[in-house]
């Protein structure tokens, strides 16, 4: 694996989304010397005046250095943004990775590095995608074996596997919890008590009642109703809904990763290591279900995308230069 | 079981529901005479006032008649409506559900029948709940063992036995669906194609990829994002999005039926029967999955609801007189 030590100079990482753009400087070793937060998400921003935008965005950092070598990362690189990297297929390895980046070489000669996103072609019935979290994963480290989970709105379970990401599956647990507790029956049910503290009692209740033993676990869509059913039964309060079902939810995540083969099911509650990688306030969460489905977790560094960037920038240096 | 010749004159049935109000008046036989329906929910009358709208929504008929018998059915006999009837519970036959009944007797000498909602108490991890749909259930029958979907927001799933509802599951399908196609990112993905007509090729191959020979369809929160990476591939257009989720949620939802256990697993697929009963428009597609599964598809009538409040009427009238 290539080591962050093949940075000779100061470099930028740039994760810009939708909604935002979020810059740091690094120094050649990795240590952050600035930032930069703004809203310019790529929804405001023209095809053809990206480049514009971003030499505006960093000017103060060009200034005083010099060109830099840009890694933009997030939808940018996608076909709504500013060029759109193909996907690279799994099983990838980080010069697979870098060998999958498109280089511009900006006004101010400044290299503008964007990284692609990876898609698993074994996936049913459609070849599965991430953008962004692949850095990630690759900032988690590649060199054991293992299996992880990115807890997000559409969370990502990957396996690594021989030094590469080999496959992935995509959750859309954050979503369902979205809809169900700002839309539905559970929504008009546990109106009113938004402002309540975590109540993570009611989170252990959810993740028990998500994944009993029986065969009753495997209907999802009917174990949400005890959402509805445990009120009607005095069983739950309008203020605990929420984390009860935050926990339903995410243990049916993991039973449902198991049982779709993501881990041997003789495996699964045999002390299997997880890795929890990510920083979108989830991992507590997470980690405290894999715990009851019997896993060793592994927690990855909160500067996990950073150190996967640079360390698909320092694999593609030598096409760069 | 009670037979519709126990009534001997003109009666009344009426749905009540949180927005509207559906009333037949039937000859002692069964015949409908008359139709009145009006969007004065529950919602839009105070406690109080039930009895009044009541007698003057059906004043008409009742200026002709003189007092007649009116059976309640739906929210209005909620916690939220005119009076709560407690929940019968399970395994219940039509006499109990009769015996189950509140009666009150208005201003004018008619009587209001209050049938009740059901519990099943065997369920985990609360008893689960249904209010009006076992009315629809007695109407299909209960003289010969069965097992029966009532599609709806929320479906409910039902077996007959011994002349009895013996037990009973909700799925929050409906609700599923609702969400996912209005207010998630398929709801984005397939903006703009509201108008188009029904795809049923479509259709077809949400059931298909709902519900897969392998084990990667039991994982519906990763099965679900189908309706992205298809798009993603090149291989769902906007305007099949709507009719492929419907065909993957409902195929996930009988997937989910056989699992949980309310088929035995080896029967499932060998011509096992099923009653699909209800009026909402969900019909003809849970037929078309429950052939795909390999059922026998038995419809009920339309009238399922209406002829199962005359035989609770029916075997009520011996309390009542």
């Amino acid at each position: 694996m290539p080591s962050a030590s093949a940075l000779n100079a100061p470099h930028v990482v740039v994760d810009w989304g939708t909604t935002s753009f979020r810059a740091v400087l690094l120094a050649a070793d990795g240590t952050q010397r600035d930032r930069i937060e703004t809203g310019d998400g790529i929804q405001f921003v023209e095809k053809h005046a990206f480049e514009d935008r971003l030499l505006a965005l960093l000017a103060p950092w060009l200034a005083a250095e010099g060109p830099l070598d840009i890694v933009l990362v997030g939808m940018v690189t996608s076909r709504n943004g500013w060029i759109e990297v193909p996907y690279v297929p799994c099983p990838c390895s980080v010069e697979d990775l870098a060998k999958g980046t498109i280089t511009r070489t900006l006004a101010n000669g400044s290299r503008t590095i964007l990284l692609a996103g990876i898609n698993d072609p074994a996936r049913a019935p459609f070849p599965d995608v991430m953008r962004g979290e692949e850095t990630q994963i690759v900032g988690f480290g590649l060199a054991d074996d293992a299996t992880l989970v990115l807890p997000g709105t559409h969370s990502k379970w990957a396996r690594v596997a021989g030094g590469r990401i080999s496959g992935f599956r995509t959750f859309v647990t954050g979503e369902f919890f979205a809809l169900l507790t700002q839309h539905s029956f559970i929504a008009r049910a546990a109106a009113g008590s938004e402002s309540a503290g975590e109540d993570m009692a009611a989170f252990e209740r959810g993740i028990a009642d998500g994944s009993p033993e029986g065969a009753e676990g495997d209907a999802m869509l009917s174990l949400v109703f005890a959402a509805r059913t445990g009120m009607l039964a005095g069983k739950l309060a309008p203020g605990e809904i929420r984390d009860y079902v935050s926990g339903l939810l995410i243990a049916q995540e993991f039973r449902q990763a198991r049982n779709c083969g993501f881990f041997a099911r003789s495996e699964f509650s045999k002390g299997n290591r997880i890795g929890i990688v990510g920083n979108d306030g989830l991992n507590r969460r997470y980690a405290i279900v894999a715990r009851h489905f019997g896993l060793d977790v592994v927690e990855g560094s909160d500067h996990a995308a950073i150190d996967g960037a640079r360390q698909i920038l320092a694999a593609a240096k030598g096409d760069l230069t």
